[in-house]
């Protein structure tokens, strides 16, 4: 399978992202960008390979900032050549190299400031996580350069895992209290085709939960904070994984479990692994995700809470953790092709991930509130965690790496093929080939997507060619229809789990044509949100929209919509760099309102239109404020 | 004046707070109370006196529970006499005499457990706040008892710290972190006369403010956090008293500085501090508090924020706040006869203060939130502060001593007296007696309030006595009459800044009855509250009311109110003891709701009948959800 982006959404972001951010977040880690807060991280690998003196500087994971960055560069690389920026890469990989011990071990921290203490805190030690990360970029790399080096380096560091850590007797029974090792572990094993990978992989995950935990007796356990937020939980170490029904704890780290689970899944042919994972992406999706995909809704340990408990302007919401449920949901599509995963995964793509990067693509959120009064948060301690605009890098910087390497291989999450089935999940223009039985099959996809949603697929083949192609029926849409070459298609006979499932002969220059009005919807939440009551969102395709004070004034929540008010969606091409913008007609309070802070209730309101933009787009003008959920009236 | 409650609503509590509450309280001091957070509080004076060993236990400010608590029993003795109660004060005067340092010094912290730190640190140290709270009690313990023992070690005490700290160049220049003494030395020149208390007063209160302050130096400044929270503007130390023309910082620090600027503005008739007072009760009502009295919006030390923040879920509203607000409006209505005071006064009073204690007066709220959803507020980190259930007592005990020495002295906060002018700010029955001019008159007051709005006022003097009455005309009311020997008055005449100002000859048995109608309304916040959008406060005369989960089910916030529904207000015998109870007309969600976190909005509602209890009176029944705000439909 081979998928090219060629569309105006996607691919402009893509290629912001390798022309702009990749190279911006090389500076980055090279400390090269002013008022930006320092990284350090290569030169932490200079310092262990003994080639400069200095210290230690960052978080204990530093290392991994690296790798998500060589990651999305290798992804990069595939469409966008680039010899500069291989021959840096080639630099940190022979860097790397001279900083790996001898025995395989590979992390800057453990190297340079605490070597006695390798492998002696596994709750936020972090060294397994930080090993995922480098494995996952040396499998891109390989996968995009075909060079061994860094795979090389990764093998021997795996080797030496896999030689202390594992179910014998004589190895340390363990698992890394932040998940990430276990979904690299299965890359390393699907590019190498070393067993011994993916069974350590499995056990790391078998071994989670089991009671008594060894993690209550690491040095860490419990945090700087050492309370009941970071607890066995916080690492989805509570229980058994296939005991784990409901999702809890650090939300990133709780969605890269499942991920490897659906890994091993797949893997093994592990059916109670899907079993739970059915069971955890049902609890996520229905009780614990904003309506953005946005999941972990507190910002102390970063975590889930309690079911129905989505607040808006505390909302933690972490870009990795959007970008985690994509992983996990476009994952849960090659267990099953259900319309479910599909449309979370394009929620959380086009909404809580998306808003994690400016337009320019150089500035960051790591939180993602879903209402922001930029006064309230800067003053309130309980908000401490809002920044009220994106910033250029951070201290823990996970998150803008984990974008760029999403971006970069975005085009991996668009299909899925099985045999002679090929399923579409997200919609955009693209030119994609695959391979079926032997044939060749391309499909080109042209569509004005998320802005409109009318998508036309011509599919070319040198010879008829047997095969169903699958089309994800987004839940947004009310009235979708299809045709093949001009004739309608009745799709109650061929949707199968929200996917339409045409079947047939394919010839040369067959014309698919979906239909999927977009409309302007309200959408109503839960009534056990607390938070959402007597309150819609605006929604228009897969775009969740937002009110933004610079449109529409300030002290949002004072805006309600009279339920009969309605919304125009229009293309404007000087807004934003081009985006639909909903606007229609709201009230607010009328000028009556003196210095009184309560008074006998008048309700008298004026009328005031309003304009909403996509989410994702939020914060790109003026600073103010910003509001998901708008009052009805 | 001497003023005699006999009304059949505070009566009961003031009677609770003397028959139960404050030996309850003694019991508490003393650690006999099962289940409850240790006190130690007499103990700490036992091991100060060297009559016991052992060590200090408790927060640096204990002290000041054992001065609450006597000066609340203290009160109690003028109405209700009771040997046993005064032997067990004079036992622990004596031992406090034992206590007491030869240069006069009365602390058990510090005595004990950080003797070298004595004066060491006024940001926390607390040593001037204990003073303050002893020389109420000592001043209280005298006026009821005539019994000077207390008051001549407290004038010691006061003497001692006369001599150390003060304007003049060999003395220490300095305040207390959490002002108190100011307060407390104003009453003791009252009784003593001596001038030397009232000028240090005085003097603390004019250094406080002054820049660079010495706050910054003290090894306690920023607190345990170290952060912008516990800056100067905690303790209303960023600016000269007269400068500060918002209310900033710890919210009972700062009413209690504010209620001694009053105090001083009294005794030197300095309109200066008057009109700096003006502002920040302006402030502070126009902007700062909830509607039930409630100041301090948050939990991290317990303090303001910005103007309109006012979280209901969240919300700090700490019960010392509400009394601390009651204390400065009785102080500002002794400077200016303004039904502003007194409104709020009544607000705090009925609500905000009331709530902190539970019907049976043996288990107390610190904080006193506006939205409770208990499985919430266990689980959030942010809500750490909220408690869903009233407690018996606190390790930080400094509300329920609080309550208990107000209620006792509830009496005081009735009537103002100038001259020939007696005001009579709150409702409730009682007989008073007033010196007019040498001639007695006694006023004997008839009212259900605050059930009903009717009150029957009847005089008795010996002789006719030309005096000017005035009765604040609640802000809540909408269409007051008042009637002289059955005659209807002509307000507009003689309301003066909410006052009905009744100057007359007055003569025996003559009879005014106010009717201060009381009807359900719904009362709505300035706009720029953004909690409070689309929402609405039920209020029946001064209380503001709720809604309980055992009334009407859970998930509250579920709950919206049709705009035209009718509520009726019944007396109800069989419900918290005796309480209006509003009952109407409301929506909720109907049953279409499945599992789904969100939808196209369906809005389809089913009527449900809602029932509404005093926010006062709220969690005396089950635990469960609490809501003041309800939204409108």
């Amino acid at each position: 399978m081979q998928v090219k982006l060629n569309d105006q959404f996607w691919q402009p972001k893509v290629q912001q992202t390798v022309h702009e951010t990749i190279p911006y977040q090389w500076k980055a880690l090279n400390d090269e960008i002013e008022g930006a807060e320092p990284s350090h991280a290569i030169e932490n690998f200079r310092i262990t390979a003994g080639e400069k003196t200095g210290t230690f500087y960052g978080m204990v994971f530093q290392d991994s900032d690296v790798a998500k960055w060589i990651e999305a560069a290798a992804y990069s690389l595939r469409q966008f050549p680039n010899p500069q920026l291989e021959e840096a890469i080639d630099a940190v990989i022979d860097l790397m190299g001279r900083a790996q011990q001898p025995d395989g071990y590979l992390n800057t921290y453990y190297s340079v400031a605490e070597p006695e203490q390798r492998w002696k805190d596994f709750t936020f030690g972090h060294e397994l996580y930080c090993a995922g990360h480098l494995i996952e970029a040396a499998v891109a790399y390989y996968e995009s350069t075909r060079k061994r080096d860094f795979l090389d380096i990764m093998c021997r560091y795996a080797d030496y895992i896999d030689r202390i850590m594992g179910p014998d007797s004589d190895k340390m029974h363990v698992y890394c209290g932040h998940e990430e090792i276990e979904l690299a572990l299965v890359k390393l094993y699907r590019t190498t085709n070393e067993q011994r990978y993916l069974n350590l992989s499995q056990y790391f995950v078998e071994e989670r939960g089991k009671q008594p935990s060894f993690l209550k007796e690491e040095p860490g356990f419990g945090g700087p904070a050492k309370d009941r937020w970071f607890d066995l939980d916080y690492h989805q170490a509570h229980a058994p994984v296939r005991e784990q029904e409901t999702a809890e704890g650090h939300s990133v780290r709780a969605v890269y479990l499942y991920a490897s689970m659906a890994d091993l899944a797949i893997a093994y042919g592990d059916t109670t692994l899907i079993e739970a994972l059915r069971k955890l992406w049902e609890h996520i999706t229905s009780k614990r995700m904003y309506i953005t995909g946005g999941i972990g809704s507190q910002g102390h340990a970063e975590r889930f809470t309690i079911d129905y408990d989505l607040p808006n302007d505390t909302a933690y919401t972490e870009t990795c953790a959007s970008i985690g449920l994509v992983m996990l949901a476009f994952r849960m599509l090659q267990i099953e092709q259900d319309s479910r995963y599909g449309d979370v995964m394009e929620r959380a793509l086009y909404n809580g991930v998306l808003s994690g990067m400016s337009l320019d693509g150089t500035h960051y959120f790591y939180v993602n509130p879903l209402e922001v009064h930029p006064a309230v948060a800067h003053y309130r301690y309980d908000m401490k965690h809002v920044k009220t605009e994106r910033v250029p890098w951070f201290g823990c910087a996970c998150c803008p790496p984990n974008i760029a390497r999403l971006l970069t291989s975005l085009d991996k999450y668009f299909f899925t093929q099985n045999g002679a089935e090929i399923a579409m999940h997200l919609y955009a223009s693209n030119e994609s080939t695959f391979d079926v039985e032997g044939r060749q099959i391309t499909l080109r996809t042209e569509t004005h997507y998320p802005w409109d949603g009318k998508i036309q697929v011509v599919l070319q083949t040198d010879e008829p060619t047997e095969s169903t192609l699958s089309f994800r029926i987004p839940s947004w849409c009310r009235h979708p229809h299809i045709t093949v070459n001009g004739e309608l298609l009745e799709l109650d006979a061929i949707v199968k789990r929200g996917y339409a499932q045409i079947s047939k002969r394919w010839m040369n220059n067959d014309e698919i044509k979906l239909y999927f009005p977009m409309v302007v919807e309200r959408i109503e939440s839960n009534p056990k949100v607390h938070e959402n009551a007597g309150k819609i969102a605006l929604q228009y395709g897969p775009l969740v929209y937002c009110l933004e004070e610079v449109d529409n004034g300030s002290d949002l929540t004072d805006i309600s919509l009279p339920v009969d008010s309605e919304f125009i969606a229009e293309y404007r091409e000087d807004v934003l760099d081009g985006i639909v913008v909903l606007s229609g007609g709201g009230q607010r309070s009328d000028l009556s309102w003196k210095d009184e802070l309560y008074r006998p209730v008048k309700r008298e309101k004026m009328s005031v239109p309003i304009s909403a933009v996509p989410y994702a787009f939020w914060g790109n003008r003026k600073p103010g404020e910003m509001a998901v959920w708008i009052r009805e009236k």
